[in-house]
């Protein structure tokens, strides 16, 4: 005797475990009813924060909805994505604040009124529901910077957000207090990084 | 005498800071000179493995390099993706393999045939260097279900990918011979999901 199983055997038990697993799944989905608005958070030192965030923006673009992005820290590196939004025309609306990165412009007081100027377009976005999905990004890093009251953005999301609106906000050290009250949070961890290795950035990959 | 600092000192603090942490940035990315196809992988029970991948293919379709996406896993809720995609045309080629997501089939053996040539289309495309990018969507999966060896997808990735050829690999559990042999990893950590408190997959979001 052996307790080698046939090729039929396995595929007997596979199709009886996926039978099951299914059945769990469409129960789990079937409990699943209320719509609602998501407030979404990417954070972690891992790479991919933003980049999920621009994934989750083609999709709802590719789906017809009508999306914003606030870019709280302007990178020189945002040619691709640009470009690709491009491609959307009028559907999507792209606010970019102040000049350059942070530790290029040196200048607190600029960076504190871009900051603030750019906040104050947020919550207009979202407050008018002409989007369906608005991406506050690199948000926690201007948070971390002090340019803007964590209390103050918090309390505008959880108490004032629209229910049918979704916010993604991404950026490294998220506050506890958007972590409590957020929905979806991921938290994105590096395993391995090529910088480590001498390899430099690279156009399409990382910029 | 007090130990607040007036606006202006805050102001030449902050610039001296940002002067010193460009400084240590540019002299960091002068290092990075290897030009490389990296071999990435997005694992993790966290959201935003195949997302960040999008991003990724977005961004390098922006920048108007060749895009190729072989997806091993079917889903049913890849419509947003898909419409998204099609605003490039021939500049990006999507490759799925069999019908639905492996626990809706319960059909080992068509499993098998197609994970088997999907794998067999990926490597053709891989090696015909015809495109920059090259995502191999949740191929974790069908390794951790055993269709395909994770041995002979590593040793293939690691020693037959051209050197200008970047690779992305997603799924969960990741093999850790895969990870040993990639470049980049990240590791997508699920902190908080709204599926636990009863709030449904929605449009744009989820799928």
């Amino acid at each position: 005797m052996t307790t080698e199983m046939t090729e039929a055997e396995l595929d007997a038990r596979h199709a009886e475990k996926m039978r099951k697993k299914k059945k769990a799944r469409d129960k789990i989905v079937a409990t699943k009813t209320i719509e609602k608005g998501l407030l979404i958070v990417h954070t972690g030192k891992g790479k991919g924060k933003s980049t999920a965030a621009f994934g989750m923006v083609f999709r709802a673009l590719g789906h017809g909805l009508p999306v914003a992005i606030i870019q709280f820290v302007k990178g020189k590196w945002q040619t691709g994505e640009r470009v690709a939004l491009e491609k959307f025309g009028d559907q999507v609306s792209i606010n970019t604040m102040g000049e350059g990165f942070t530790w290029e412009t040196q200048d607190r007081q600029r960076d504190l009124a871009a900051a603030r100027s750019a906040w104050e377009r947020a919550k207009e976005i979202i407050v008018s529901r002409d989007y369906k999905l608005v991406l506050l990004d690199e948000l926690n890093i201007v948070l971390r910077y002090g340019y803007l009251s964590a209390d103050e953005i918090v309390a505008f999301l959880r108490d004032e957000k629209p229910d049918d609106v979704h916010v993604i906000v991404t950026g490294r050290n998220a506050p506890d207090s958007l972590i409590e009250a957020a929905d979806l949070v991921t938290e994105m961890e590096m395993v391995k990084h090529p910088f480590r290795s001498g390899v430099k950035a690279q156009l399409g990959i990382e910029f």
